[in-house]
Formats: structure tokens, C-alpha cells, sequence
């Protein structure tokens, strides 16, 4: 086992981006790594009891999942009503055929894992969110904190 | 206070991810670190003298803020011409009336505590950027300049 | 020469967001530093033999390049059929004129300075992308394999 340490900022809240701060976290933590992650800006939305996450259909800086949506809807229809909602539900199902965790799951395991999840408490104040809206358990601090644990940590990842 | 040092590399350059370079340097230099931001790619737009930022409203790796706002603008009305301009007064006026310091007044701060802020000429020359645009005071330099300071760095960030 | 080490987890995969990583990583390479990329989510186009990336012209967490494209095509007509591939061409063009290396070149130059190359199986997977679309002699593996080398890093940036 590792007596590491990594640092993960997440700052997004879609659900494409929801994957890779619990899965480098939960991965991190089965190898040994003490691990943190501080959500802030967007990301605090990971952090929802109810998590209604959406792919971003328009401009995603990738190219949206799966990969053969390019070709099935131009640019111009994924800017109809409805779409986000119509990939999002591609997207999941092509999760699930695939056996991938769903990111409630992955968060579950970052839990047991002893992942330390915080919430930006200065995002909180800005965006109004009700503590209550999020996971019960988690901490809320601020920046200074980030650095706290940053600082003595051997891989730092902004998300 | 702290002796350690921190490295940004700032590549986005929208209103909403002009704030996490600014606040997380900002920060790290209040607690001491010594402090580089590295403007690079879209990013060199936060070293303008006259920011012009905005909300980039489509296709947000995230939400728009105010998270409610998705609720008002289905994504096809956010194409319209002039949303842009809308989401950006809104999101401005969020911040203003939650006492959270412009993007103009946290990179002052970062300037007050010598965070020191690097303008990636290979993209000055790209984007044919007039330096006297640029804010006075700053260094311009290479990929390989960065890599001097964040490979001594205890903190790197890619934003 | 420096003995340090750089991970780099590329995610994204339009044209501009393309460069950061094979950039950055030519530059360590060229400095002396060991480096690997893991090449995850969107980002595994990266790898294909046969680029096709495109800018990403809708709500890019920037703004689209050439820098005055913004003022030539506003939001609404950025989303018609064909947008993407005349930004795209733009973009191209612009880069070659200013004498920027293309994504193909600075990718054979990381092979050539042994920046190892690799693929994010579980992605691999996710996506049906059959290998012998990927480049050669590029690696397959787990997220617990980026950790083995980022946990000894030196600098380690999530892009």
C-alpha cells in the first residue's frame, strides 16, 4: 500500500466531467493514497444528494458520447429542446451495457474508501445552495484549506 | 507562513474561469506560497488591460450561473444573439451583490502580493495580440520558462 | 539536462485542446524530464492514426480562434451545419501561416523524445474504438498505472 497523497480540485458539473474526480479519487485510494477532494465552482453540484447531472451537448470540449452521436446529430439539432436530456439518457445506457459504475456509485465507493469530500463554503454563499440539497458528512472550508493539504501532497489535479 | 510554491497554468479565458487562477493565487500568496501564473492559449485574454470577459452560455463544462438560469434559457434560446451579453450582466451582478471582488480586483491583489504573471509569447504571436493591450509589469516567456519554476513547484495546476 | 518527470492526463479531444498536452510535453521532454501521457475520456482521439479533430465552435471554455472570429460569426449562426469545419479550416490556416507545428507533428516529436504514449483501456472499451485505429506501439492501461508514475512526478497536470 502507498502512504501518498492526492489533492483533486473539481470544478465541473456535468455529468461527462463528473467521472474522472471519482474515479481518480476511488483508483487512488485502493492503491493506499489519502486522498481529498475540494469541490468548488460548478463541481459543488457532485456533491448533491440527488444528483441531476447532464452532459453538455453544445461545444463540449471533446466530442460527445457516444462517439457516434457526432454523426447522427449535427451541431445545429443538439441545440433543440429536449436534446440534453435525450444524450443524457445515451450516454447512462451506454454506461451501464458497458459495466461502468454510475457516478453515484463511484461516489458511494469514494466514501467508503475514506475519500475526504469538502464543498467550497465562499460557492456555497454564492451559488445559495441549501446544505441540506447536499451528501450529509462532508466538510466545508475554503481555499486556504485546498492548500493546506495540497501543499504536502504528491499529486495535485485541477478537474 | 508557508515557503512553499505554487504554479499555475492558465488556458481559459471566460469570465466564469477567469476567478479560479486569480482566487486560488491569491490565496496560496496570502499564505505565503511563492506564487507564478503562466497565461497561456485562451487565457492570455485575463493579462488584458481592458477585461472584456463573458459567460461563455453554451455547452458550459458546468452550469451557467445563476444555477437557475437553465431553467429560464432552454439551451436554443441561449444561442439567440445578445444571451451571451444577458448571462454575463447576470452573472456580474450575482457576484456583485454576494460581495465577491471582480476579476480586475482579485488580479490587482494577485499583482500586490508579487504573484508573478507570465504572458506564453508563442501565443502572443498567434493571436497577433498587441502587447501595450497587455498589462504593464509582466514577463513574457516560453513553455520551457514554466517548467523551470513548476518543476520546483509543491503545487501545479493546469486551469 | 533536469531528471524530473511530468504526467499529463489528457481528456479533451477538439483541435485547439489537442496542443496543450503534446506541447507541453515536447517542451519537458526537450528540457530532459521522463514523461508519460494518459490519455483518457475524450482525449483518446488524440491517439488515432488519422486525426480528425475539430474545433469545438460552441461555447468553448475560451473563445473560438482566430481571436476575431467572435465579432465575424456570433453565437446563433456559430451553431449552422458547417460551422465547425469552416472554423475549423480557420484555425488550421492560421496555425500553419504563423508557423505553429500541426497536432500530427508535435505528437511524432513526443514519440521521437520517448514521451511515452498511453491509452486509458477502460476508455478503450467505453467507446468500441477498435486499436488498430490508434496509433502503434502505444501502451494500454489502468488508471492505477497513471498513479504508479504521477505518484514519483515531479509535476503532474490534469488537461
Amino acid at each position: 500500500m502507498s502512504d501518498k497523497t492526492l489533492a483533486i480540485i473539481a470544478t465541473k458539473g456535468t455529468l461527462d466531467w463528473a467521472y474522472p474526480p471519482f474515479i481518480l479519487a476511488s483508483t487512488a485510494a485502493a492503491l493506499g493514497y489519502r486522498t481529498q477532494i475540494f469541490f468548488t465552482f460548478y463541481g459543488l453540484q457532485l456533491l448533491k444528494k440527488n444528483l441531476n447531472l447532464k452532459v453538455s451537448s453544445l461545444g463540449n470540449p471533446g466530442m460527445p458520447m457516444p462517439m457516434s452521436m457526432d454523426k447522427w446529430f449535427p451541431t445545429v439539432l443538439q441545440a433543440l429542446p429536449g436534446m440534453e436530456s435525450i444524450m443524457t439518457a445515451m450516454m447512462k445506457s451506454k454506461m451501464r451495457k458497458k459495466g461502468i459504475a454510475t457516478v453515484e456509485t463511484l461516489r458511494d465507493t469514494c466514501i467508503e474508501a475514506e475519500v475526504k469530500l469538502i464543498a467550497c463554503q465562499m460557492t456555497v454563499d454564492l451559488f445559495d445552495m441549501e446544505t441540506n440539497t447536499l451528501l450529509n458528512g462532508i466538510d466545508y472550508a475554503g481555499a486556504a484549506s485546498f492548500f493546506e493539504f495540497a501543499g504536502e501532497s504528491d499529486v495535485n489535479l485541477f478537474i
